[in-house]
């Protein structure tokens, strides 16, 4: 079993890794020990049903399981309604502000449940199992809880951090492959802006992780991706400066995922293309050299993952759907760019020229940087 | 100009006390001051709603006012849906999280303006200006925000600190008279729990107060209330200990207000009844003399505040729908029950046959206690 601490003084709590933990005959017991006798509501979504079905039953023996709430799977369901109904069941349960709301699922049911969780009687108790990749390296950490409203997603939400987070790798069995893709799309990010060395061990393999060929090494860059976004969250909570960082191909990202109307283009897609652009705007700019562009092309398109900026959206348009972002305080771009691998800055005040021309660039060059 | 300072670290705030304050020239400067090029978003009910649109073209001239949402008044628009509305008319309009959401009007849209303000981009910046006197003494100081669930009132919430708070009493006005009893029960709740002299001064002076009939006194009996608060919540402001004393009479009124459907039993006639009750249990628990609980019906009948534990309430009924209250964590019943004019104590733990017995003698014994 690996472990990370995510330090926020009273607020702390572990980060625990291990393959087939959950269904282990302790895990009862580990669960029990943080919720006492308190009551406990399971949230989950229509697709996770089933492992969540089976972990509420082992989980029954030692633990005060009031019930499961299942939604709709998608992101479709991240909505008020969805977080009224969680809170509903809560109520009609008779929980109170200090039972617990066990989040089982990806990151739609990790951001509803921590919400529900965070106003339900002004703030109960939350426990994370992440099943998606993406939840496990990146949305499971850090606190951030959120519904989305028609305007823009997450833009409703609460800062609440879980009691404790148990991710267990062997959910992954059950999600569908490109779901890997996905959540490496995050991990690729935080090194690319935090940490070169472990930028190369993706890099290097590639093929064993995204195919999950070793366990040890999996849980390991888990480990090392939880460790990176506990400790910037740990400096910076709330998002007041480091925070932003983690956003890096986020502020193009989100813009193509509201422009699809959140069909095709995933979460990690966008993310990934997003870096991609990110990547020739600083180029545009000086920040970065080409090279180190075509080596994170290269690493996403070894993950399976979109590079190009797609046809089907205009940069104009991309523009505007930036700019209605929450992040653009002010009607202000602010852009997390890479200054070779491992190293991101966030730039203000850039021209609205340079970022449509860096746009543009992003629509090919894919083929002429493969090696 | 009165002040109180409500004391929290960097999230202090003003409280500031004025006749005609509102209207006059300095107002939007004062405003301006604050909120400086950031936008606003003014909440409001269909009641107040004149008033509102008044004081928005007074602020436009200094201030960023964006828009006016205005929401059907009453208890029933206290729920999830209004929240998302004001929410979705904050995301039309661009605000972002160094916006400001300004509350006016009551309880209701206090707690509504400051629970959307709260989640609004996972949090977002608050002002109240409370029209009604139960929100200018009692509910717009401490940082609770809420909205209701079908099962039960304020069961979502948040808490989130105003930036400022402006009582202009003129708001009164308009309101119906028997508000200004209804703001009286919050005023006398506090007064007897903490503090026998500011009872003293609320006993005397009833006909003058209830009145409005010197706006120096009304305006000092304000101060005195929200300082009183402040001084709880400054102490202990997620109500881990001392600010559960605010709850003197709340347990047992709650109780009446989901029985009668939230219909005549309004929030202050229950806190009023629910305060008869208590201090006939504290009689019962040998905590209080009869005197004194004589003393205190003495003083909300003077203020047109209900006594007697209604007739059309059975005491098991509203047994069991305390204990269905969000604050009876683990199904244990937490009484505020007073010893003494201005000396509450909180009692855990008290026979249900004691509580039942001490209800059926706060059926009656109104007569008798009249001077």
């Amino acid at each position: 079993m690996k472990k990370v601490t995510v330090e926020l003084g009273e607020r702390s709590y572990p980060i625990e890794i291990g393959t087939n933990m959950c269904f282990s005959d302790s895990f009862a017991d580990r669960i029990g020990k943080i919720t006492g006798n308190e009551s406990v509501l399971i949230v989950t979504d229509s697709f996770v049903k089933p492992s969540a079905e089976k972990l509420a039953a082992l989980l029954k023996r030692k633990v005060a399981v009031k019930g499961i709430h299942v939604f709709p799977e998608g992101e479709q369901s991240k909505n008020f309604a969805t977080v009224e109904r969680i809170c509903r069941k809560a109520a009609k349960l008779h929980l109170d502000r200090k039972s617990f709301f066990l989040a089982v699922g990806g990151g739609v049911t990790g951001d509803l449940t921590g919400f529900a969780a965070a106003i339900y009687m002004r703030g109960a108790r939350f426990i994370q199992i992440p099943t998606s990749l993406l939840a496990m390296a990146d949305s499971s950490v850090g606190g951030k809880t959120a519904a989305d409203l028609p305007e823009g997603i997450n833009l409703i939400g609460a800062f609440l951090q879980p009691q404790a987070v148990f991710i267990d790798p062997a959910f992954l069995d059950t999600i569908k492959s490109f779901n890997i893709s996905l959540g490496f799309a995050e991990i690729l990010k935080i090194a690319a802006t935090f940490d070169a060395d472990f930028f190369g061990l993706l890099e290097k393999n590639a093929f064993t992780l995204s195919g999950r060929k070793d366990p040890a090494l999996f849980e390991e860059v888990l480990q090392r991706a939880c460790r990176l976004k506990a400790d910037v969250v740990a400096k910076d909570e709330k998002e007041s400066s480091l925070r932003a960082m983690l956003n890096f191909g986020h502020t193009f990202g989100h813009a193509l995922e509201k422009l699809d109307g959140f069909d095709r283009m995933y979460h990690g897609f966008g993310v990934s293309c997003g870096m991609y652009m990110a990547c020739r705007l600083a180029e545009e700019l000086g920040l970065q050299e080409h090279r180190d562009t075509v080596r994170l092309a290269n690493a996403l398109y070894k993950y399976n993952l979109p590079v190009y900026f797609p046809a089907r959206f205009g940069a104009k348009d991309v523009y505007k759907a930036m700019l209605s972002d929450k992040k653009a305080a002010g009607g202000k771009l602010k852009f997390i760019l890479p200054c070779g691998i491992g190293k991101g800055k966030i730039v203000e005040g850039i021209p609205k020229e340079t970022v449509l021309a860096a746009m543009e660039k992003a629509r090919s060059g894919y083929e002429k940087i493969l090696p």
